[in-house]
């Protein structure tokens, strides 16, 4: 068996914070010292998402402008209640705000699996891990890193 | 050599119906005995999806009304189709009516792997692992359960 | 240690050009002479991604023309920018023009995981997996397949 295991943790602000952990996961590879396999990523929490992208400042403004578009705070008017008021049904059964974060990271998905070659992940030039936080508080968070070989 | 498999099998509703996973996924977890690896859980077929989130009836609820406003069962006009009635291009083509389906399931994606630290899943108190079946009928559905250590 | 590595190399017209890389996959699998594992399939690029669906000319139609209209190439009025003219902030801020690609991408994701048993790829009949480039020229493209077992 060879399963190398870490753990990144980090504080978020929240309200769909893009946090760069490709250096964190580099980290655990480099410890590891695997030279083929793969590394698992996966963000604990439903209200948190793992992808890749170019991590810059216009692509994480676009982002955020995107999901506020397709995944509103406040459910627009019609579509998501039978209520006069919108609101998610979420929020209203649990008393909860964040009923736009869960929705926004159960369609981004909570993990993502890197190959790596000659002891370095399978990424783009400018291709970043990150770790996107969708809630609307600041919170703690641990992101698993597993390197497989 | 260490992958431990399992097959999780269950007939569905269909029309987006969320099915929680997680103790399907634990149980062949348990049984494999794994102690520190990786699960991979995987869903045969085009109009299913795996991810994870809160399964609890108001997120399940927004995560359909969600899914109806941006990916219809039939399209909007004037943006699927050259067809004055808008149909769907998999529909029109090949007297199918679940278009909506694959679209949704392609987004959403087959697969998630969450790691294991101590023989438990690292996933979060209120997250769990869900089979979505967005087909347009009832199915039966084999989810595929591999544990790598 | 038992990871296998392919790399699948291919010439992509970009513009949303849906790729079925199911054989190449099933070419590294069959090298690799598993049985029973994980295959891992990664799209290096922050412009590119990887799911699975049926490829047919009708789904991958109706999935350009839904991404057409959720993510489009252009900013809708209002929704992107501080700009009077809509602009993503990645091209205004970097004099580039795919910031729809690397929205489409993170959206979507790079990579997916499918078990084997029996040798075989857990696929369904008509489910293959696809690699989607989003950027908006032609480019050559790499994916990385690993077999664990």
């Amino acid at each position: 068996m060879t399963v190398h295991s870490g753990l990144l943790r980090m504080e978020t602000e929240g309200h769909g914070e893009v946090v760069d952990i490709t250096e964190g996961v580099r980290s655990v590879l480099r410890t590891s010292e695997v030279q083929v396999g793969v590394v698992t990523v996966f963000a604990t929490g439903s209200t948190v998402a793992v992808t890749t992208m170019e991590h810059e400042p216009g692509g994480v403004r676009d982002l955020g402008d995107l999901l506020d578009r397709l995944i509103p705070v406040q459910p627009l008017p019609g579509t998501a209640s039978d209520e006069q008021e919108p609101e998610y049904a979420h929020n209203r059964l649990n008393g909860d705000s964040n009923a736009h974060a869960h929705l926004r990271a159960a369609v981004i998905g909570p993990s993502e699996s890197i190959p790596v070659f000659g002891g370095e992940l399978a990424l783009g030039t400018w291709q970043q891990i990150v770790l996107i936080d969708f809630d609307d508080r600041e919170r703690s968070r641990t992101v698993a890193v597993h390197v497989m070989s």
